[in-house]
């Protein structure tokens, strides 16, 4: 009923351990940790069915990286991220240098902290129709992408995943990377952490709701997801403050004494009518974001495109980059 | 070589009679007009592959309304626009009262005369979701409709005809309504003149240049297109401007004179070649279009949303629409 | 320190008498309601300084209209709650029929609940130039209104104030009314609440920060401000959910247990600490909005603007706004 | 009558030079030239009263950069034009280090050849406030920027130009820079000339009209008007079809024949009546423009904010740029 909204592997094991109250690692699943902690790379594998029911995630890779700074505006920072983006992205991308890779911008470009997925779509080198067209003006080392933002189901009236499997039927591409906003569990990580999972985008993830996934069992090729937090959900944010208001509370008090137990044992209907009256009448549908939303999003957007353009096309670095954009 | 661009059948066929020369109705061409000088609906049959070839347009029905009220912002006259576009578009659609019909808003959101199509999807009422998931909220009477804006090559680096036969072989709707910005020869049809078609979107057509075209033949289901002029090529401009030109001149001098012979033999190569030069170095990809074409766009817009939308829905009239309208 | 924030007068007084527990209206205010539940029109008219800083609010008028039924897309209501903000508005705008009245869109067009001020003046009648231009294209009482969007400090580097107190010693308007998106404290009030205050606009309303308000002393015209919530701070509702809390364990513990009055008793400094562990590293900055915060804003812009436009020009309806809206 | 209109000093030489018939200089006008033809410099000043009415511009320096390889995306080549754009700039602006500037987007941000100005305003290093409020987070050689796009008279009501006299007033800047597309009277300058004016703008100029100029006499600051021509006015393009048409039939026609004398004198109303039949209704209000333009706009924009990036701030080169811009 209540259901605490993370769309980060990261973020959902914490919760498992938190809840499970252990410091094991949740079984059938693997970490890694590299770099330090302005820009740190955090590799998550989900390697059997019970570790995924325990995270509440599709079994598969998801690599996080985190960088505090990105809140700032420091070019070299996010130029060093773009390479780490691209470098990460290389690692699960495992298609020939010529085939096409289609990207796909979910999201609805009419809400501020939903679009980062057609932003980034449009600031993509699209060059399938350059190869065929126009093929003498392409640099070597150039791969045909092509790319959409679909829009939400609110605006077509068709679910994302059905517009997406029928074109990827009809183009074939050999992958397809897919863009979305996502929810964390912590403000601080709104637009400071990547996550690039190649397990695709299962339903439900994402700031809107999907009903139809994009994996490779749905879409028949593979898809690499890549995400970056923009909001908190408010039920998450109301539930986290109860549950640090009632740790405030039990250090406060004599353990053992009878409200110490009832503040312990609280359960999740309780908490769950006490998010209900706070949130009435939209309940699972609110966001929280920061004002600024709009410079964040132009921001990460640059940095995602960016990583995913130099590591596409071989022969292109981050100077090339601008000549292809529109 | 030197191409004289219409998107309008009345003007091909006005073409077609002027080279000709001839009063006479083009072979396998039927035509008949209805109503007044302030709101007139011309209905052109191409009954032949004669027909056809002397029109440059495919074999079907084209239907024009023109009103050249529609300048003026007039709500009275606009509205009734709305119901002549619903009644005419009624007479070519011939699907079931519950069947799915899929809008496809053609053209580049990000120029403003190209742009009718994704403005007409922005304000179409789309409801195949809301009767799948929630249909007890909907009015006797709704059929599903849904909608894409596909947006351009440049952008996707996919033809939009490949956009749209995946997502058509996916949904199987039972008709496909594709809108688009057109070029007429002449300036007074911008945003007063509405083609609707039943022989679909073919090659060429349109603003913008399209490969592939959305047919019953490419799509395997009817396709009707709705179309508004909102620019002159203008390569179509300077042509005329000379033939003008050579008329006025003619008419001052005297018949048989050596001159008068030269230049009304005048050749096309010769037009050509003054056209390159005026319009060098875009040539085949400039358009004239009027300052206000903002507003124009807006309120046409408007006119064709609205004429779909009580044509579609059986239930719905123009005071209803708006609560479907996000 | 902890500042809980609310731009509605109705809820500035709610706090107040929560907070000195008490029945009793606030001294120096005078409240008076109107209508049923399903459409009410409240008026609270702060007449002192002790009203005004018990407040937190400028001596004025304020009117609210709740119309909880606008969440649902309901035409006829939507068009009642038009003409409800017009005579209400009415009531407070006493300046001649021909006088010239400056409508100013505050806000961030790039956030999209920020955007509501620019939407609604892009659907706001603009008629001083034509009337200056083309007197005779104008219907009868029409009177002259212009309108401006000047953004934020953020895209521009000035205050928006000084913006507007340049345009207005130039233009001489006899009246500016600012529409800005607001900030209440319940998310049931979001888009279903009008409030129009005869007081302007002070520093820190809105949902971004202003420095310089927009009122008779600064901009030595008078200034009305329509605002409409469109999100509800983060600090906000973090600090209801632990109120909330509180009130939920108080209710079920002893009355006068040692833990009862450390409750009852937990002080300010305290709940700020947590909020902040909650928001860090936004805190003041992050706002709650629901998921489908772009159809709200398009039609209470709408609304907002109709309500304006039969408003101020007297010979003007529902039906003729059309006409003149770009 | 018939009103050849450019924009652009250089092109209005030329026409006064054809009119003339003549090689010598206008009388009251001194011009020079620098560079290639790959980027060439013309500085043109105009000295006399009698020069600013042969050329039918105001009094003062006009210097145009054409590049004619813009046209392609070379971003190599775009920075060169960004850092001769600032260098030029710094020949005009004759201000202290430390005196703020305010530049002005002029235009219609909703029809995408007359969106010059607002592109670039999104752009630009925007400073001023961060200099009151945050002096300590800015690099030296950084002065105040404030930045505004106050949209065209059809959506203000209001004239730009009282508008930016009413914030002028206010803010008192030590210069003002206004961004402007225009019109040229070839397509080969749509978006590879760049005109940079030490008199400001004149009613007039620009793809929209203005009744009020922004100059030093108006305005009470000294104005720079940064101009890049976006279209061709369809009556100049008409006019010079039919100019090269005439042309071309007097070439083949044998001198002192009674229609050579005709076709020679034919004079401005015979043309005028020709052309305002070609572009009816619509006359003035035609631009002719590429397909491509909104593409077009976004590399133009971003190489004239840039230049001015650098040119008003000593301590910044275009690698720092991205930290300031939104």
């Amino acid at each position: 009923m209540l259901n605490i909204r993370t769309d980060l592997a990261l973020e959902a094991r914490e919760l498992y351990k938190q809840d499970a109250r252990q410091e094991a690692e949740v079984p059938g699943v693997e970490v890694e940790t590299d770099g330090q902690e302005e820009l740190s790379v955090t590799r998550v594998r989900i390697t059997s069915e019970e570790g995924s029911n325990a995270m509440g995630k599709a079994m598969g890779n998801y690599i996080t990286i985190e960088v505090p700074g990105l809140k700032n505006k420091d070019q070299d920072l996010q130029e060093d991220v773009c390479r780490v983006v691209a470098k990460e992205l290389l690692n699960v991308v495992k298609i020939g240098k010529e085939a096409t890779v289609l990207v796909v911008g979910l999201g609805n470009w009419n809400v501020t902290p939903d679009a980062l997925g057609p932003k980034v779509i449009s600031s993509l080198m699209v060059t399938r129709h350059l190869l065929e067209y126009v093929p003498e003006q392409i640099d070597k080392g150039v791969r045909p992408v092509c790319a959409v933002a679909p829009g939400v189901l609110g605006l077509t009236g068709i679910e994302t995943g059905e517009i997406i499997k029928g074109i990827v039927d009809r183009l074939k591409p050999s992958l397809v990377i897919a863009i979305d906003a996502l929810a964390s569990r912590r403000m601080d990580r709104i637009s400071t952490t990547i996550q690039i999972a190649d397990t695709g985008i299962n339903p439900g993830s994402g700031v809107g709701n999907k009903r139809m996934g994009l994996t490779v069992q749905t879409l028949g090729v593979p898809v690499i997801a890549i995400g970056v937090p923009m909001v908190v959900d408010a039920a998450t944010m109301a539930n986290d403050t109860i549950d640090l208001m009632i740790d405030a509370m039990l250090a406060q008090m004599e353990q053992g004494s009878a409200f110490y137990e009832t503040l312990k044992n609280m359960d999740k209907n309780e908490k769950y009518t006490l998010i209900q009256q706070i949130l009435s009448p939209y309940v699972g549908n609110l966001m929280v974001t920061p004002k600024e939303i709009d410079t964040i999003i132009e921001d990460v957007s640059k940095i995602v495109a960016n990583g995913i353009n130099i590591a596409l096309h071989e022969g292109i670095n981050l100077d090339d980059v601008n000549r292809y954009v529109h």
